[in-house]
């Protein structure tokens, strides 16, 4: 049994005891062979030669023959586990799985757990399958979508649904690890019979047990929830919770056995101190969430390990928790971990401080090298001659991803300006209208009540300072009009559209100029899905998303160049947020606090019932 | 959703932090519902009453109806979760796991994952479905046994054996969590090709991913297995190991991702020690291994605990590598912690110096109280009408708990004294013969060599103050009866026979008297199975196991007296070990160290080469 190659006299990580000890590591095929002091060749075997220098290019095929196995010194380089994120999901980058591979592998990411509930919002299982089918080097298991649509039918309309028979489905991959982000707490915690009353989460939660047994995970989302509400939730078989936490939240719900998995927003300095100090990071992971694609050009689950040791988290608990903790909380035992018969997925570093990738290896390959990180790459055993490191320039791909109607998936007329009207049905001076108030940083928006003037029978929101929101069903099942007004959005004149629009993805316009919203509207429904930003009545800012309105089958750069276009209109157009694409995008959001619009109208999101736009005629 | 019980103020172990705090804990049916520092009831609830004085005495079927639940005072004690024990073999107690049962409960232990192959070794596949078929309140999950025989059918006659079909078929039932103790190292790493040229044992590996994939574990048997050796070991998939440990092997074990199951010759200071300053409990478990009948009435996995904390380790430790660590390490999510949603199995103390269990509690049922512990089973609400609290005195099981044959498994005839003669083949004065040198604590022999007279055509190994071995073939198979001599055993003048002889169970006669060989080996053929002392010429101390030779279907403590009584023969007779029961009955296993017997004859251990009794004749 002879090794592929051996790494050399790095710093290797070693899981158990979370520190760094220098070591050889040898690869056989996709896993580790052995992790030694002191690797010794076999009799008579010598060192196949790496000199440092490229031998054969860039792609390096076939190594001359040697005795013995191909030999890098790793001096000076840390060599960590390949990082795993088992909670994100990949159309928050909107981009296809296959490109998104390329770039969590070069942010030293080998697995990921995804769940992809936008793709389900829109084509259902068929959209699941869809990513699924996509064969990529990056390992991608799989969440299934507990909460298609976000709500229910009756409150939005969304592309397709989730239901049991789809989760009994998609149980029989083997990819798939975990009921991902329940998070509907009344339907989880309602009290019914045994089987015949369950609510439809109570089901599927159940279906996992029975179709998979112990080898299934229940993941939560349940940010607030605490005392006994969080004992019921944890009760109906919900051990994880990735939403933002607080000191407090983290101690409680790890007291009550809870996997928490913090993202960006839950790495303040005081959540970190009370993992840090009372020891809990064998039930942390880190985990992305949601990644923008301009975001995901920087960096992926590395990211969060950088700000994670920006908030205090020594670098080798936070590496544990990037790699082995999630790791084991999907049961993925055979990953995780240098060690023999473990994947031979690993990440070289030049420092712990800077924490960015050099090299990364994934199945033993050597799948990424930054430029003048040594000279990997020249020692052709370290990757197959079919490297997935992306040797093309960028460009779309040569063929269609996805089946022919995923592309037409925006099932909407064009607007006219007598879409942006709100007409007033009684007679009256003025209206108290509902506002959606939003914030400059987040996605949670406030019920704030205005007045405002009706003249000729329609209300004039555009005296006020608001914008209008107009949500398009465009899934072509109802035709469903709604709107709503916005405070916080744009302040200049302009508009934007988008079928990006969590989770049920219609074709949200909002503006503040009718002219600039039908010429947004018009240019997204023209190309089939995006994001476009208007002003002075034309388009002048696109992001094409053409894959079910919410995916760019272009390459990542180009789209996160067009999307930086958009971004920079918003900011011109004084719309000011944190991340204004998502908080724009999630303004049809019905599980995000507090008052958001769905195709049926404007929702309280605590009570989830319907409130109207117009509260009294005066 | 109204618990039944709730206990109060109690000091509840918190798992993830492995320390204690003031909470309530609720139970509903056989869960833990809610862990709180105050629960409070519902409106208009008031607390069941519970006055700690018995109200129906010891079965105490309905409780008055009362409109809370009913509370228990748990001031002043510890609650910690029931104990798991992954490693261990219930065949080692010489008990049926009913009986097993009540026992471990009665320790706090209320998961066993039982590895069965000594019953494996007389009646395979059907012996272990007959352990599985027995219901017990105790909760036993399954490892495959992988090595039955030990070696293989052409070095040793087992009754019978466990290939790949049969692991296949022991994989579809789930109570099947690991394919246990992969002891063989040459056959786990011998090279061959991809599937054609595997090893039995490489077959079963792969047999296990094939068809359970993530969910179900390999477990070793790796004593004194390091460097490169080691490294091919876990390559090949086994990542545990619960052989005895040294703090050296704890740390390159660990530091190579396996799991350390600690049984009690482990828990040395200085192996503790090493656990201890590097942190190393996440991936520790104490386990039993082998627990004699009349230890098992002292303790299980509470003893190995008390073990563990005399040897240095912090008592909140030892909790957490007995309960969590275990549960984690088999995928059992359900257990292992106090939380909601989890199996209300759980233990009281009084204190945690003694780690005496006061109470115990298995699937929300109270399953045993120690006299004087409070009155809890007073509270009819804390178990069922069909407590397993055992009510019965001491008595043969009404009706029999395995199949008929089961107890007629002893085919062998009984033996005449000349087949206690060793007889020389060549004429000669003198032999020099291979002996198996017992240690006076272990089951590990020594091969020595002694020089022995000869007369008329017969070895005369008496005068040299060795014992004779005589193995009988008996599982009816072809009649082999094979030869050994001994030092170290029996001083006195007497013998023993036992069919409960590791691990292929033959019948073992040794003795130094020919005439009480011959009085032992016709008392355990009429008895069909058991361990029978003799001394002047008649069996003196009896233990039937009548149960395939090797268990005995009578109450543990009768079969612990009778077992003393054997023991206290051997003591008489000069036996010196520490488990002198348990040293007879490895002299016939062919995978412990040095020199063993078979019933194809004697066996050099680490060569797996048969060794002849007479090396040379002078």
């Amino acid at each position: 049994m002879r090794a592929d190659y051996i790494i050399r006299n790095a710093q290797v990580y070693l899981t158990f005891r979370q520190c760094f000890a220098e070591r050889d590591v040898a690869v056989l095929g996709d896993k580790i062979l052995e992790v030694s002091p002191k690797i010794f060749l076999a009799d008579g075997e010598r060192d196949g030669e790496h000199d440092g220098e490229r031998e054969n290019g860039e792609g390096g095929a076939g190594a001359p023959k040697r005795d013995g196995p191909t030999v890098v010194d790793g001096s000076g380089m840390y060599l960590i586990p390949g990082l795993v994120d088992i909670h994100m999901h990949i159309e928050s980058s909107m981009t296809y799985p296959k490109e998104f591979s390329y770039f969590a592998l070069k942010a030293g990411t080998t697995t990921v757990v995804a769940d992809s509930h936008e793709i389900a919002n829109v084509f259902g299982i068929e959209g699941i399958r869809a990513f699924m089918d996509q064969k990529t080097p990056l390992d991608i298991f799989y969440a299934i979508p507990s909460s298609v649509p976000a709500t229910s039918m009756e409150l939005e309309t969304a592309g397709a649904a989730i239901g049991t028979e789809e989760v009994r489905e998609l149980l029989k991959d083997d990819r798939v690890l975990c009921l991902g982000e329940v998070m509907n707490f009344q339907e989880v915690v309602r009290e019914g019979g045994r089987t015949g009353d369950e609510t439809q989460i109570q089901q599927m939660i159940r279906i996992c047990g029975e179709e998979r047994g112990r080898d299934v995970r229940i993941e939560g989302h349940c940010p607030k929830i605490t005392g006994k509400d969080l004992n019921r939730f944890i009760y109906a078989g919900i051990d994880a919770d990735h939403t933002q936490q607080t000191a407090d939240s983290v101690l409680e719900k790890s007291d009550l056995g809870m996997f928490l998995e913090l993202q960006a927003k839950s790495l303040t300095k005081e959540v970190v101190e009370a993992v840090c100090s009372h020891g809990l990071y064998e039930n942390v992971a880190l985990v992305t969430d949601d990644t923008m694609p301009d975001h995901l050009l920087e960096g992926q689950l590395d990211r969060i390990v950088r700000i994670a040791v920006e908030a205090g988290m020594p670098v080798e608990k936070a590496i544990y928790c990037a790699t082995y903790t999630p790791a084991r909380r999907m049961h993925l035992d055979d990953r995780g971990m240098i060690g023999p018969g473990k994947k031979a997925d690993f990440v070289l570093l030049k420092d712990l401080e800077g924490f960015r990738p050099a090299a990364v290896f994934k199945d033993g390959r050597l799948v990424h090298e930054t430029a003048g990180a040594g000279s990997l790459s020249g020692s052709g055993s370290l990757h197959g001659s079919d490297s997935p490191i992306r040797s093309d320039s960028p460009g779309a791909p040569k063929e269609r991803l996805f089946p022919p109607h995923f592309y037409h998936s925006v099932h909407c007329k064009k607007a006219q300006p007598s879409d942006f009207r709100i007409k007033v049905e009684k007679p009256c001076t003025k209206v108290l209208v509902n506002v959606m108030k939003l914030s400059t940083f987040g996605t949670a928006t406030q019920r704030v009540q205005r007045e405002l003037a009706v003249r000729d029978g329609q209300v004039c929101w555009q005296e006020a300072g608001l914008c209008l929101a107009v949500l398009f069903e465009r899934h072509g099942k109802n035709g469903n009009i709604a709107y709503g007004l916005v405070e916080g959005a744009f302040q200049k004149k302009g508009a934007a559209a988008t079928t990006w629009c969590h989770d049920s993805h219609n074709l949200l316009v909002l503006g503040n100029s009718i002219q600039d919203m039908v010429a947004a509207q018009n240019r997204v429904v023209e190309l089939e899905g995006g994001f476009v930003a208007a002003k002075e009545g034309r388009p002048v800012a696109e992001a094409r998303l053409p894959v079910g309105g919410i995916i760019c089958d272009a390459p990542l750069n180009e789209l996160a160049d067009d999307l930086g276009r958009v971004r920079q209109v918003f900011r011109e157009l004084g719309y000011v947020n944190n991340n204004a694409i998502m908080s724009m995008g999630t303004v049809a959001l019905p599980v995000s606090p507090a008052l958001k619009l769905t195709d049926h109208g404007l929702l309280d999101v605590e009570s989830q019932e319907r409130i109207p736009l117009i509260e009294a005629y005066r």
